[in-house]
């Protein structure tokens, strides 16, 4: 199957983790994933600092190969929140619970092109140990680690 | 994966086909895949007659035996519109864009049990000839075959 997902992944938690790799699962050994990786330009919308693009993608690389997945894969950079997605033919969108919306907006605008709807796979957030979501910001703050452990305030 | 889907599945359509069949994708070689099948009692609220379970389990396991898929997996009863699905551990529901609102009940239901909420994977419903969604009640009416050709009135 052809998958597509997309996001920041600065810095690569564990809920992008999770989102990562169940692209792969889903994408099956013969299958393939697009990653679209938002370019430094488009990232700057973001209320924290963000690292360089080729610092993103060899980050994203190495969690990959050390994964070990089947699939082929292909990072693009992504200027907006739709990139390629309303445009080329594949399967299936993974999405969080956050970027859900993002899906349904694409398989809107893919009916207008007249072009086939996809599958939309969300996944569970991965929680931290407060029970929230684990998030980017939160870990800019300061409030938890990568894995969603609760940091001591200084 | 462990995943789970549900249904009647009769007359067993290329929807249904298509659900069953990324049910099976999604959980991979080694995954399990547990099909929730409504109970007679059950099938009944539908606005048309539905064959009886044993058949319907036939005709199902039939098509899964010709697919060649490699998970494993279990049909079991579903008398209610949850069925095991707020109760067990297992990582993702498939559903139809008919069916998305069962899918969040069902993670609602999941958190007010303490529960791990699961992913959900949406599927795209196969379009018949006239672009409108392949459904039993239109085969049943007799608009539509199984595989979505438009059939002439008489």
């Amino acid at each position: 199957m052809k998958v597509m997902v997309g996001g920041t992944f600065d810095p690569l938690h564990d809920g992008h983790k999770r989102l990562i790799s169940r692209s792969f699962e889903l994408a099956g050994r013969d299958g393939t994933v697009i990653i679209g990786l938002t370019t430094d330009s488009f990232a700057r919308r973001k209320t924290h600092p963000v690292q360089g693009y080729a610092n993103r993608k060899s980050r994203l690389e190495k969690f990959i190969k050390d994964q070990g997945f089947f699939a082929e894969y292909t990072i693009e950079p992504l200027s907006d929140r739709y990139g390629s997605a309303t445009d080329v033919e594949f399967d299936a969108l993974v999405v969080s619970e956050e970027t859900l919306p993002i899906a349904h907006e694409i398989n809107m605008l893919r009916r207008e092109k007249q072009k086939r709807k996809v599958d939309i796979h969300q996944i569970t957030c991965v929680l931290a140990d407060d029970g929230r979501w684990i998030s980017s910001t939160r870990i800019y703050r300061g409030e938890i680690d990568e894995h969603g452990r609760l940091l001591q305030k200084r």
